[in-house]
């Protein structure tokens, strides 16, 4: 089982096939985490380093976790984007890691492209978490797997991705995960924040209005409103967001289905989520957190290479 | 030995016999500790996160070390509380973690009573590593466990804390292990640092003069002035606290008796301390650093459930 | 093979011979991170921290890794040097960390001889990441077995240290270093940044052109210019600076001979170094990084007295 890439910058590059791969290879490790002893030895003499140009407490220990599971060691690095801006600099800072026989990086980076600046430029297998609006595979794949694991397929699934399409890369990365693995996807959201070029560029639905949207899917993968990334004010207010855009128990009551509800986290709670959505029996937020790690691990062991997997 | 508690929120909830289990479990990993390897196997499959909501060198410290040395993996969290003040986000960052499979929570946090609200919502054991004004049980522990090793005993001891009673947690901590251990309590600083209901609750001595409370006692644990707890102006200046309620070795020699004293760290030296006594031979302040690492690998031991303690 | 000293404070302390032994096992280690299996059990029951009271990622993940390489434990901590400033509290604090048994300390601080201080009154080993102006000896000993590495020897080298010979330490620590071993030192600069006693203290050259100093030299070592630590100002812009004594291609494509270069890092691209300079084949700087790692290993081996290397 061999990926088509040597990183993993984004879900763009892989197939079908490497999506398989890691997915399945997730599934192995979830087996192991359910385990008493969570650990296996696979990356016993890797060393990962985790640079994290912009501040993201979950996706980190998510991925200190998977590494410490498969044994790595890691080493933590987190900087504001500002000192290490521009290309030479970050290739500079890189390249000394490196010299320092590290074998992988994961990085995220607030401007796009950065992780696929460094691949071009340093031989070690970098992982994107999150570079800019532009892609956050591990956060693609751990939703599909999370779908998946409660759907039992991705295959002809109709997923709504809900909130600011714009400028997210969860969304991007689901939106490109899915439609390889032959998934039905709806974007929603208010127009300002769907971008006019999306519904011809991935041949997938437009939906303005939050009930049909709704009505129509079998997940609803709601994003998180950022509005530190968003250049414009779109909305007077974000209870002016909530209210047109917000789910909550009660909508999701009077649908004629229940459907599966995500988010990748943080919620902001009473805006684009309630807490009796949140927190029903049809949400499975925290199995996506539990997931990722297991996602991470497959991701993490599958690009170090020929590595046995030792259980 | 087990305890009777799942969590360690407060000296207030545990038993005589828990806090006697504790501190015998220390004494066998204090002999640990002496040995030229250090480490035991005991938590070895245990994964641990330090969340500190407040700053804390040297508690998080230390407790980092009791789980290296106990095999346990630790993850550090650290931040600001007011971006996670509200109960709902606190549960919700928690709840995530947790969702990685972390086994154990260690929390300090400025709000009196986190740690309790997150253990009725949460299936991990949780080690309160100080809340607000409410307690700091290890801090408790250490002190009782640096008492009982340099005096042989709880039962009967003379106990003087000295400062600022109504603000601090390790008083509180202190005050009930000390009860029930059978010590005699008393509390002693300035009447406007002393709350009015302590003496009736707790069945306490109060002394406002400081030659007094040190003549009375076997122990002086030496409170650490904060001023940023305190919502008043009490006094016109350190130096006047200083004048009154600081504690310099010719205070001690005119004594007819040697006392022993103690300070929870770090030492505002020159105001409830002067390094002359901090630093004589009736100091065990070191001593407490130095069992503060015993008491917090018995507490995740004890904590950790039914493991075998491997020397 | 052992040092004729506890602590590595600064090169100034050291024996030829122990330079020796230190650049020698740095040899042996060296190529242990050559291997698929980089790790070591050497220092497995070591605890090191890593007190870094100013900013360096770079040094401190240098030091991590090396530790890291030994099976040693690591605890980082990081704080501003203005809340430890004062002596008494820097020892305060490392007293408790120490009272927690722990067995090294690296340390990095602001102020010249701060690792000097502690190792008076402290019991274990120190390695001094860095102290103000005076000294920065792990990086002195990486560069002198950079130097060896490349061109066999260190006796009867030329080498020229280029740049703000005032307020460097890496400067310091070579000048004493390559010295001890017989090479022949020259400091070149604008007169500005070379203090007046540094000629006759330590029997080098001084040159103020940039060009006639690489023409001498065998090797260039290159310092970063840091402005922060300069207390007036010297030069009208850093272009100024830059155009009298920035190194690039064509200029070392002038000489009559290829000169090795070499730099601490960061550098300054188009500052005191171009990249057309930095990164062409004379450049050593990214092994320089790579033996930072080896040499910081053999450092904290040695120190840790007698144990047994372990392959």
């Amino acid at each position: 089982m061999q990926l088509s890439v040597k990183h993993l910058l984004g879900i763009r590059d892989l197939t079908r096939q490497d999506i398989q791969i890691i997915l399945d290879t997730a599934t192995q490790f979830k087996e192991v985490l359910q385990r008493p002893i969570k650990k296996v030895p696979s990356l016993r003499d890797v060393t990962i380093v985790n640079l994290f140009f912009e501040n993201s407490t979950r996706t980190r220990i998510s991925f200190e976790l998977a590494e410490k599971r498969l044994s790595a060691d890691s080493i933590n690095f987190t900087a504001s984007a500002s000192s290490v801006s521009k290309g030479e600099t970050l290739l500079d800072t890189v390249n000394n890691i490196l010299s320092m026989k590290v074998d992988m990086v994961v990085m995220r980076h607030s401007a796009s492209g950065a992780p696929h600046f460094l691949a071009k430029h340093i031989p070690a297998a970098i992982v994107n978490a999150g570079d800019g609006i532009n892609e956050h595979p591990t956060q693609g794949l751990l939703d599909a797997f999370s779908m998946r694991e409660k759907l039992g397929r991705l295959e002809g699934l109709k997923v709504a991705i809900i909130g600011d399409i714009m400028h997210s890369r969860v969304a991007m990365s689901n939106i490109y995960l899915l439609k390889k693995m032959g998934a039905e996807v709806m974007v929603a959201g208010p127009p300002t924040l769907i971008p006019k070029y999306i519904q011809e560029a991935f041949d997938i639905r437009v939906e303005y209005n939050l009930k049909k949207a709704l009505q129509w899917c079998d997940v609803a993968n709601v994003l998180r409103i950022q509005l530190e990334r968003q250049n414009q004010v779109l909305f007077s207010s974000l209870r002016e967001y909530s209210l047109a855009y917000g789910i909550n128990k009660r909508l999701l009551d009077s649908l004629d289905k229940k459907i599966v509800i995500m988010h990748p986290g943080p919620i902001n709670r009473g805006v684009e989520l309630d807490s009796d959505a949140a927190d029903s029996a049809q949400s499975i937020i925290l199995n996506q957190v539990e997931n990722g790690v297991a996602v991470r691990m497959a991701a993490l062991y599958l690009l170090s290479g020929g590595r046995e997997m030792t259980n």
